[in-house]
């Protein structure tokens, strides 16, 4: 679409010089492109950093954007009292993915979902705006869309992965998806983008950190992953 | 977004009475709405009619729109040849939603992953546009966007759920979220939209169908839901 967009996004800098826009600016600023959002964030104390693991606050209705780092989302599902059968259980806590620079994210009120954002490296920073207040900005909102759309997509690839019975076939799927889509290509095969436990990548997978630390070794063994010292995990595509 | 789709909207009309638009018009069409894009598509054979349980062919880069009736998307990871360990077992077909009337889809291409559309009532009809052909019609392309927006929002609740540990847990929220997201509010609690059959539910929330029909047995004992003459399912919210 990359045609469509800049076709719209031409008209709007046309907008911008109208007299209509230029009285407005002041209450909704037209962001032509991230850094012009990132900048107004800043200035109007809409911008915070966080340190590796801490929680993001977050509410519904505003719109949320990774300007450094990366976020991880968690979820929490909590049912009703009168829908809880038991409660002798921990609440399961699932780690949804990572979205990094420049991805946006939202949290959507549900009754018995509750999505939790942490930061997922060191100075990690996030801006926030309400959704209105891209009114004038319409590539913005647009591109925020289509990033929203492509989450979409891959999430879509994700759930045909977690439905896999065995466990293997999960872990290498979810190894495969962040490795293709967001990692980096080296010599050495694809370098997964992030650091994650053995932890976190169980609980992705729906399975015991003990679980997988047994099958990573069983696909370090066939050659299939690699780990360096810093513990980034190599997806070998040619294996 | 009501006011600020409705601005972009009205400028769009003006912009359809350009002599540029309209000389333009016959090779993109602008729609204005659902009813302009359906019926452009009934008259340039981009319609087509299924019965239930037909596979919907689908390729990737072409959106999507149902028009009458309802979608079911199935995933199929299947792995290369070289990161499969073994064959011997069958490949899991994994239940990933449903969709309804004037709600969009697309399929995107992964190497290990094969989404599968496919009618889930009788006489489901279905629109297919390129996405190039909505370059003249910024409103249709911002609600599609808007929607798969929502599908993503629902889907991050969705995961959450699929990562509950607990088969019940699963299976509450599962029926949660289709009863309150997209059921109908009765007397007799939340209907869910469309009948599924225990076979479907197992494949979505990852278990057998026999582990359905107990645990659904269980559920309509404590009286959390109730099941037709139709196999219509309720959600009690009230008990």
């Amino acid at each position: 679409m990359q045609r469509r967009e800049s076709h719209y996004f031409n008209n709007k800098s046309e907008q911008n010089f109208s007299s209509e826009s230029l009285l407005n600016t002041s209450k909704k600023p037209p962001f032509n492109n991230w850094q012009e959002l990132y900048n107004w964030g800043r200035c109007h104390c809409r911008q915070r950093t966080f340190q590796k693991d801490q929680i993001i606050p977050t509410r519904p209705g505003l719109l949320y954007i990774v300007n450094k780092g990366a976020v991880r989302l968690m979820g929490l599902a909590s049912f009703n009292e009168e829908n809880k059968l038991t409660e002798d259980e921990p609440i399961e806590e699932i780690f949804l993915g990572i979205l990094g620079t420049n991805k946006p994210f939202e949290i959507v009120e549900h009754s018995y979902s509750i999505i939790r954002v942490e930061a997922h490296i060191e100075q990690t920073s996030v801006i926030w705006v309400y959704w209105h207040e891209l009114v004038d900005s319409l590539s913005i909102y647009i591109k925020v869309l289509e990033l929203f759309r492509r989450q979409h997509q891959i999430q879509l690839v994700w759930m045909s992965i977690l439905g896999q019975k065995r466990t293997i076939d999960r872990l290498m799927g979810f190894f495969m998806l962040l490795a293709t889509e967001e990692g980096e290509r080296t010599e050495n095969g694809y370098a997964l983008p992030y650091i994650l436990t053995h932890a976190q990548i169980a609980s992705a997978i729906g399975t015991t950190r003990v679980n997988v630390t047994r099958l990573m070794g069983q696909l370090r063994q066939q050659g299939m992953i690699e780990v360096d010292n810093n513990n980034r995990i190599y997806w070998k595509t040619n294996t």
